[in-house]
């Protein structure tokens, strides 16, 4: 029997504006990625969302941004790695506390929006955020783009890593995901979404939007909590896994 | 021989725009409170005000305070109990994890600025940071004003606790501070500074601005270390201490 | 026949987080007060509601609240009432721009959430937020709480000013909203609202809680934008004033 | 006789942060840029450095920046060019009627860090910012590095532009600034800088590093006040105009 773990950024909410369905998908993953008050999130929104991770046995991560709330962290800012490496290391600090706590345990790290996708490909960005994790705790681990320079540069310092990938996203022939600018990024229909997550958990591979088979490391899977189809997309998915006695758990 | 610690505000720059002497300051002092963030510092800043604390040996502590950059936390805000117990396990959290991977350990914990104050005064205030403290960690001591609902708070849940007290600020025959908008309230000599801060610690008493002497605890002595004459006192407080044999050690 | 204002606050908002109906509001109502940045709203949030006010001809007007967007600008903060003028001066002048730009005027400025309620009290705020108006611009009409000091202060120097009565509060004896911590303050009937909206315009005076009938002014009317019956209870009042032949238009 | 404008970046404190000499540079300028929140500056500090202006009849300008202000608007942020437009409209709005509080008229609007840097490649920022210049009021200059998009975008909707040169930077042989990374940017010797400063404004050229003439447009040059040598360079320059018999004016 294979295992799998299913992810989702949680805790998006700021001060009096809601965002998500935090409560009803943690029922559906096994990792919550918890925005940490840069890009989304605040203290007390912290609290909540760590309480409601402990209540449905979901393990706690870490969900640094950049810092532009009226951006939501999706605006790449051009930092130096220093500076990096600090913003990272003082996010995942204050979660880990307020976990502590709340008598849980700080399991991993997962960039958000603009960060994420720039140390993706940008080594030395991915190189200081891999510092930051290991120096911040306990065998914590950093979740990054499958194939990405930010997984790279976790491996190269002996950081565990969990490689994700995404249902509702299609791929290229090399294995990037096909730009939200382009016909046929999104996968809409949340049939298609979940045979797309089982065969890469199954297979290791996806299937190309030019409709080649494409190699990948299938770890963790991406589910988006926001959008009209969420929680469709969540059941769904979730349903797939279970069907196929494919254990949902963080890694 | 007694012996007593000197606490010092740091690492309160923010972005480009500089702020005190950490630097030259450190010599005189066996605690350093760093700004977290909210009111001052930035994750930058934090790294290496901790790595200049621990190159002079000064024991590390948190400075959480309002989020208020442009008020620099001076100003009262009105937040429920329950908000401040986030607000100050956030910045905490964030110092902890730059001080560990800095090598370091975190220390103490004092509020900084109208927190301060409040606390001080407002039980419910003192309890929500007091168990803040407490749940953040290991061992960590809360300073509060000598004397003050945050020490009580504090001592009620069986924190370690430093009591606060001031070289350069006259008493009241209450053993409260003289508001600064009263004629005395600020002791402008080093001499004198030095010499109430000789008579706080060997004597546990002070002489009030009306002439009388007033019992209070002398733990932790605090030096401000903005304005024109911060070394100046610095350097006098700390040799009347080493003349009198008085050893300069944290808690 | 007797024409009243209805104002309602909009564009509150900021960055991904939607708040409000504003769209379905608009049409309700005849004076919009548009969140400016600091409690709520940003520049572009700023841009759409204009524009959305100017489609419905309803009166744009700035709502300058204290720079504090995870407390929604509800928490007191206390400012030096200078700080106040040039807080609120700013807003408004980053609003005026928006409008202007839009093709639009500015009309009026109500203070948000704590800075409306301190202001209703403290008369050095209320005097410092009366000049600010007052130096902004043009003819520029302040609304405040009826009765209040902020009132006061402006008809004090010659500014228009517009009274605020709320249909959905209740009233005690001395014209003052009995506070939300007691039984009885909200009326959450839409009926009842509408009635006592009716009683407070035609006889410009209300029942209180306590059942008498107590004088007020009553100039414009706030319609709470947020909250499950927004709707229902602006469609209940704005269709009574039609009823009566009471028209709906800006002061 | 030939004039020229000299300006200078100003108001760059924050809160208690204190940025800059202005006061003492304000005699040797004509045009003032000041900061408007975003990434320097707060409603009081704009107050006070618009009455600093008028004291020196000194023209008041806008010097509108990303919002960041730990990276004091240096950073390159990505945002649309619509957010750009609301983003300058909202600074400038803020400062005019600061300025109109103050008795002063809004003269001209720079941007400032990385904004400047961007909008002088980048035609579509720059057209953005052209349009908010533009729709923000009543005969705004536009200043911008000389011969740079910015300049073009202006001049094609018809707005008053100031073309930009710098005394203490070195030029390429294609008229740009030598990037800061490389030897021979800076001239950091107030002799060499006056001269250069006097060559641009008489001749309309500036000798390259290279040692090639190159020709460009110098309407307005830009004084740096923080750093060293600032008030050594602002008089050095400022003499040598007088002495020239070269008027320094605003445009």
């Amino acid at each position: 029997m294979r295992s799998v773990d299913i992810n989702c950024d949680m805790g998006e909410s700021f001060g009096r504006w809601p965002m998500g369905n935090d409560a009803a998908l943690m029922q559906y993953i096994s990792s919550a990625n918890i925005a940490c008050g840069f890009h989304a999130g605040d203290p007390q929104i912290m609290r909540n969302t760590v309480r409601l991770a402990l209540k449905y046995h979901v393990a706690i991560g870490a969900h640094p941004g950049f810092h532009d709330l009226q951006g939501f962290g999706r605006r790449e800012i051009h930092m130096a790695p220093e500076e990096v490496f600090s913003l990272v290391l003082y996010q995942i600090g204050a979660l880990e506390a307020i976990a502590r706590a709340e008598g849980g345990v700080l399991h991993h790290v997962k960039p958000h929006g603009a960060l994420y996708n720039m140390a993706a490909k940008d080594r030395r960005l991915a190189d200081a955020i891999a510092r930051a994790v290991q120096q911040a705790g306990t065998g914590l681990i950093l979740y990054g783009l499958s194939g990405s320079a930010l997984i790279d540069a976790a491996k190269a310092i002996g950081l565990r890593t969990a490689s994700e990938v995404f249902a509702d996203r299609s791929y290229q022939d090399d294995g990037s995901l096909t730009p939200r600018s382009q016909a046929g990024a999104l996968i809409e229909d949340a049939v298609a979404a979940a045979r797309q997550a089982l065969q890469m958990v199954e297979q290791q591979q996806v299937l190309s939007l030019q409709g080649n088979p494409v190699a990948l490391v299938a770890e963790t899977l991406c589910l988006h909590g926001d959008g009209a189809h969420a929680l469709e997309f969540a059941r769904a998915i979730h349903q797939t896994f279970v069907d196929r006695g494919i254990e949902i758990k963080a890694p």
